[in-house]
């Protein structure tokens, strides 16, 4: 049974998501967001990203930890705000000693809705569908439940693939 | 008297520097790069960031430090592998617990050469004639090492109208 992290950084606000998963069966445990733009200088702002992620770790103890990669941005003045947010969170999960794996947002979406390229509003729908979530979960929240949704399949994937490629060997 | 690490985060190399200054004068204490590069992806590349600049910390203990404001990058992707780097290097610093000034680069060539223009080679050459540098720091390590000095300067300056300005008052 494994205890995933999902993490959604974004310039202004980072979502988290707390899944319990044995690869099949997925348990919502807890989610939430940090918003970024309550400190009043970057160290500040990134500061508390840094630190509410330290803190959601000690409180939830995860196992494994998701993010999803990303390859474009709109222009880069937002590129740096966000590459900054996404130093800093997994900066904090590096930190405490847990490994970080990258999924590709089209793969994120087409594991939680069968569609590579879903909306955010679909995302978040399926989300709570999949997690019988009551209430509904922010968009950013969503997002990194869904990447935690992602890496729990993708894990048991690899998993069941194992001991046909050792009997292949 | 204030120990200054300075530090310089790039997408492929981070340089640092440390300085030893009463605001006048300035001792040279190490300097350095971080190749960051040498993960193998991008969680590995920001965990040597941050351990390394932990690490740097740890062993030099400094009581202030500054980093170079950037407001433009040359294109989003860069943008995006620069502000990783930035937010590792900066969440290892308040992960310290330490106040982290930044400083526009015009303002740090203008302190270290009086040319607010000066390319990095003229840095270079400035910052190891002001702190008296047998041998030559990199050029990353030389931008760190030049920002740690405007923050010195600066901070003197501020401290020198100080009373004056609680005079007006």
């Amino acid at each position: 049974m494994k205890i995933i992290l999902g993490i959604d950084p974004g310039s202004r606000i980072t979502g988290y998501g707390i899944i319990r998963s044995n690869g099949q069966r997925h348990h919502y445990i807890a989610s939430g967001s940090i918003v970024a733009t309550r400190g009043k200088n970057l160290p500040e702002r990134l500061a508390y990203i840094f630190q509410d992620i330290t803190t959601v770790i000690q409180k939830y103890a995860p196992t494994d930890t998701a993010i999803e990669s990303v390859f474009m941005a709109k222009n880069a003045a937002s590129a740096l705000t966000l590459g900054q947010a996404r130093g800093a969170a997994i900066a904090a999960l590096v930190n405490n000693g847990l490994p970080v794996a990258e999924y590709a947002t089209r793969l994120v979406k087409q594991t939680v809705s069968g569609y590579g390229a879903a909306d955010k509003a679909q995302v978040q729908y399926m989300v709570k569908l999949l997690l019988n979530i009551i209430g509904s979960p922010s968009v950013d929240a969503a997002d990194a439940l869904a990447v935690a949704i992602c890496h729990a399949q993708s894990q048991y994937t690899k998993q069941l693939l194992q001991p046909h490629l050792a009997l292949a060997l």
